[in-house]
Formats: structure tokens, sequence, C-alpha cells
């Protein structure tokens, strides 16, 4: 198979989780409340939860295309991890439509534990996908740009200790981990406002 | 990363918002009245719903590739418009579910603003994503037509405005700002049939 | 726009709207029941439904891809026609469901009769999409196989007629009219496996 | 239609039922219970289950393209076999669903053996489309590998009996049955992650 075999299927499952996050916010409004107009004003958290879910992913979808940029072959090994990777991109809608429910009520604590621990584990197989085709240029071009590669490793690092923090932090108040998982994908997206338009990005 | 990359991911989300619609018909039609046969005719909000957020995502599909065929390289500010594009284009099947539920009801009003503020949000990004591609012609093709370019810009720029205009209507009389939203996919529609012959699209 | 654009958004239309066929499956069986067992045997209306209109989706993926490969050029009337057919396709899932939970019920004529139309309307579409390209050769390739297009457009032409006869037939027994959907899926499978082997498919 | 077409539409296929078998852990969380961490621990029967399918899938997409590596040209016997194949994984997160509402309960049984005879028809048609493309090297390229084709063959024979012979565990235990398809799919991983290193994967 080659590198944009991969690149297709893993577009899909990218493109599907995102827009199928829209399912949570749809369900969020029922119509039976007596006055439309307040229902969709008291569903504002579904509204957010939709946009740092869906800029997250895409942020993800950016990030999966960065490494495969540097990618020139594939192997079964990198197959599997890069199934394990998507299977977690595809459970994105599920803990965001816990966090758009709960986080007002009893379940906020559990909710946003939930989400914390589905971007951990994430953020964990983007590593082990990464390092499995960087190790000693396994499976990188031969052209792979030594700065680029060694730039990707040291920004991935610590993605699952950010996500894994935001989630503890569930603990002691599920709005503040809320609020963090907003500020990161936030960030990224003030970080890429910044400087995102020194260089254009390579293929 | 190529423009062709982000075509494909967009093209994903564009025909998976399209393709959902047709879960708000689904959920119209309950199945439990005594006559199926009246329960369908009365849905026909649903289908009118359906056939013009099917036809403003279609046009908004072709438009996008209006823009793509002028851009030779992105970057990431350039990818990050995008992704709050495509999440406006997925978060279109939740207003026209309002709007087909309510528009014969009380929530009306709220239906029909949802919807036309998401439309104006969504022609926003539009602007914003050719903007930042055009302006000193930061990324377009170094073969990239002049007078197409001053063409995409003299046409996307109203969008915003119309829309918000539709929406505004929607104090005065919701189903006349419903009617106005028909009336901008049928133009398209009409226009295209009659003077969309006339040239091939270039790629 | 390239041919090739079209053929991709077309094919995530198709793709979508037959994976979604599984969604029907899904709400027929309940779980509420005393014994999965016999609400499993119960809802084979409901498999039947899914096979049926999965493969005549199919089938029609096959055909656009006949169309498409005669296809040189594309124009914006163009566009607007394969968006009106996609705008069909992706409606099937809906009569689908109508027939697998009330082809035993009062509403069986309704429920046939939407299933048909839905067909006819999108055999009509097919046509148009197929008549456009191909009239005074207007959008097919230069070196288009005038025998493969008399062959598409005599194939097409009584398409419509054939599910629109089929739909009428659900006033007098609509368990006929679901018989004589089946049969039309059926017949190209069995024509297909008899005769589709002989020559390669062009592309 | 060249084979690289009916890749891009199996593609979706296998990317949105995938991606689609979230909605059962969506469903299997209503969130009307009092806790909502109580709830999450409650339902890991759906996620085991989501990640087993998640999986299963995977590799059948793996195999799929194993398959099409090999394969020069396509007929329309060969594009009717794969619809009723995508029609078979589409299938799949219905039965998934089943397995992790009922694994506890009284239909262990009937989700069980769901499952498994919807695997067992799943590897039927795998060696249906894939011994219409070898026989007599019907379909392959010119230039395909004996070793490869004679490997695939012997690889894809023993999958039906497999499966059906999980399947009728169910009888004895559901339990049993439920840990043996998760057995399969674990087997694939573990040995892919062993010796999926070795060679990099032909295109």
């Amino acid at each position: 198979m080659s590198p944009g075999r991969l690149e297709a299927f893993a577009d899909g499952v990218f493109a599907i989780a995102a827009t199928l996050l829209i399912l949570n916010v749809d369900g969020a409004v029922g119509g039976e409340g007596i006055d439309l107009g307040t229902e969709l004003r008291h569903a504002w958290p579904s509204y957010l939860a939709y946009a740092v879910s869906f800029v997250t992913i895409g942020i993800m979808w950016v990030n999966h295309h960065t490494v495969m940029a540097q990618v020139g072959r594939v192997d079964r090994r990198f197959l599997v991890a890069n199934i394990g990777l998507l299977m977690c991109i595809a459970f994105v809608p599920f803990p965001t439509r816990l966090v758009a429910e709960h986080i007002r009520g009893a379940g906020a604590e559990s909710a946003a534990l939930a989400f914390g621990l589905t971007m951990t584990v994430t953020a964990i197989f983007f590593n082990v996908v990464w390092l499995y085709a960087s190790r000693g240029e396994r499976l990188l071009r031969a052209d792979a740009d030594r700065r680029v590669v060694a730039g990707i490793t040291r920004s991935y690092l610590p993605g699952p200790w950010i996500y894994f923090g935001a989630a503890l932090v569930a603990f002691a108040s599920p709005e503040a981990s809320a609020l963090l998982y907003l500020a990161i994908a936030a960030l990224y997206v003030v970080e890429s406002s910044l400087f995102g338009g020194r260089s254009t990005l390579e293929d």
C-alpha cells in the first residue's frame, strides 16, 4: 500500500468524525420546549463543544499530514498503529457530547475526564505512529528534512502530558478542565494566525 | 500539504454534511401516526428544507473549487481558515432541521434566524478564505487569471450581507425569510441553467 | 473543475448514502422486546430493504461512472444537474426505511409509492445528466465511443418508466410493488453475473 | 472503470462504516442515570465492541488493498461482487451494537450469533471477490507476484470457517463466542506487531 492510500482512508475518517459532531448539537435541541429561542440559547455548551472538537480534529488532520509528508513507505505495523489512531479520532464525538450535556450538571467531572482521557490516548497514538516511522528513519522518505523530523518529535512528545494534565484538573474543577481543552485549540489557532503565514507547507 | 489534499478533505466534509441532511427528513416522519400517507404529506417542509440545504451546500462546494482552482499553495493560516469554513458547512444540517420542524409553529422566528445566521457566518468565512489567499496574490497560482480573481472577489463580498438581510427579515416574517433562502438557492440554479453552459469550467 | 473532482464528490455521496442505510436496520431492532432472537427474525423486511437499496445505490454508482467515463469536461449546468442527481441518491435511505417499517402494515401503499417515486425522479435526473452531456456531444470526450454513447442513451431512457410503473403497482398491491423493486436490483445482478465478465470496463 | 475508482469508493464505505460505530457507544450512555461516572463504567462492553469492530474493519480495509494491489482491471461481475462485500462491511455496526447491548443479558446468544454470521458472510464475499479475480489470473495485473497470489488465497480460505466456528460457539457460551471475535482481531494486531515490520507493503 502506498502512503497515499493510507492518507485517503485517514482523510475519510477525520472528515466523517468532524462532520458527525453536528449530531450532538442536534440532539441537544429537542424542540419540545415551549420556546425554541430559549432552548437555543440554553444549548450554548453544545455549540462551544462542537467548535472545540471540530477545530481539534481539524488540527489533528493537519498534524497527520505533517507526519505523512515525511513518510515514504508504510509497513503493516505502521498501518495497525494508524488504525489505532483513527479509532481514537472517530471516538471524539462521544466525549464531546458528554461534556456539552453534563458540564453544567452533576456529571461534569466524569464528562471532562472522559474527554481528557480520550485526547490523552489519541496523543499517545500520535507519538506511537510518529516514533515508529521516524526511529532510525525506518519509514521516512529518502529526502526527509532532519530539521523538520526533529521538530515534529519535539512538538508531539508533550501532547499526552498536556491533555493528561488538563484531564486531572477535572477532579478539582471540571469547568477549568473544559476551559483548558478550549484554550489548547484556541492557542493553536492564534499561533497559526500569528506565525502560520511565514512559510508555505511542504507536501 | 498540497492544495489537492485540502480539496479532498473539504470534498469529504461537503459530501457528508449534504448526505446527513436526510436524517432530518427521516426524523420528521415518526411512523406512529395513524395514516402514513397523511404524515408524509404533512412533512413537506422537511422535503423543501432538504432540497434547499442540499443545493446550497452543493453550490458552496462548487464555489470552494472555484477558489481552489486559483490557489497554488497553502500555508497554516489558510488551513485554519478552511477548517473554520468547513465547521460552518458541517453545521448546516442543524438549522435546516430547525426550519423544517418549526416554520409552521411558535419557533419559526428563532429557526429562520438560526438558519440565516449560520449562512451569514459561512459566507463570512468564504470571504476570509478567499481574501487571505488572493490579497497581494499571496497563495495564488503563478498563472492565476486576474479577471477570474477579481470576479470571485466581486461575487463573494455581498454574500454575508444578503444572508444577514434575509435573516433579519425573520423578525418581520419567518416565512418570508425562509422563502428568501429558497430564492437564493433557486436563483443560482436558474442562473446556472441560463448562463452556465456558456463556458467550460477551468480546473 | 475537472470531471475527476466531480467524480470524487459523487463517490462520497454514493458511499455515505449506502452506508447510512444500516441506521434503518439499527432503528428496527429496539432491543426492548423480551426475546432478541424473535425480534431479529421479525425484522427481516429491514434486512431485505437494506440489501435492495444498497445494491440499487451500488448499481447507480457504477452507472454514474459509465457516464463520467465518456465525459471530457464539465460546465456549471452539468454540475447543477449532478447536484440534483446526488440529492436523489442521498434521499434513498428515507423511503427505504418507510418500506421496511410499513410493508406489513396499513402504510404499505404510501411507503411503496414513496420508494418508487424517489427512484423515478432519480432515474429522470440520470437521463437529464446524460442527455445534457451527450446531446450534440456537448461535454463528451473527443474520443468518446459513439456505440457506447448510443448504448447508454438506450439503456437509460426506459428507467423512469420502469420505476414509475412499479410505483403505480402499489395502488393495487404494495407487496407486488416492493417485489418489483427487488426484482429490478436482482435482474441487474443476475445479468451482470451472466454477461458482465465478457469485456473489461473502460475507464 | 479503473481499479483506482473502485478502491476510492471502497475506502469511503470502510471509513464511514468504521466511524459510524461511535453512534453505538453514544447510544449506550443515555445520560438519564443519576451518576454519569457509574453509567460510563457500566458501558464498558460498548467500548470493547467499538474497538473490536473498528480494528476488524480496519484489517478488512488492509486486506481489500492487498487484493486490489494485485488487480489490474475490473469487469462488471467483479464490481457486483465488491458491492456485495461492501454491503457486508457497512452492516457491521448493527451486530456490533447487538453484542455490546445484549452480551450481559438474555439476548446474548442471538447477538453473538448475529455478529458471527455477519462476519462469516463477509469472509465468504472476500473469497468470492478474490477467487473471481485470481482464478486463471482473470483480472490480475500482468506482473502480479504468483507467490503473493497463492499466499492471499491460502490466508483467505479459512476465514469463513473460523468465523462460522466462533459463531456456533454462541450456542454453548455467548461470552466465549464474543471473546473469540476479540481474539481474532487481537491476534492480527499482535501478529502484525511481531512480523509486520519485516517488509514494506507493495502497492
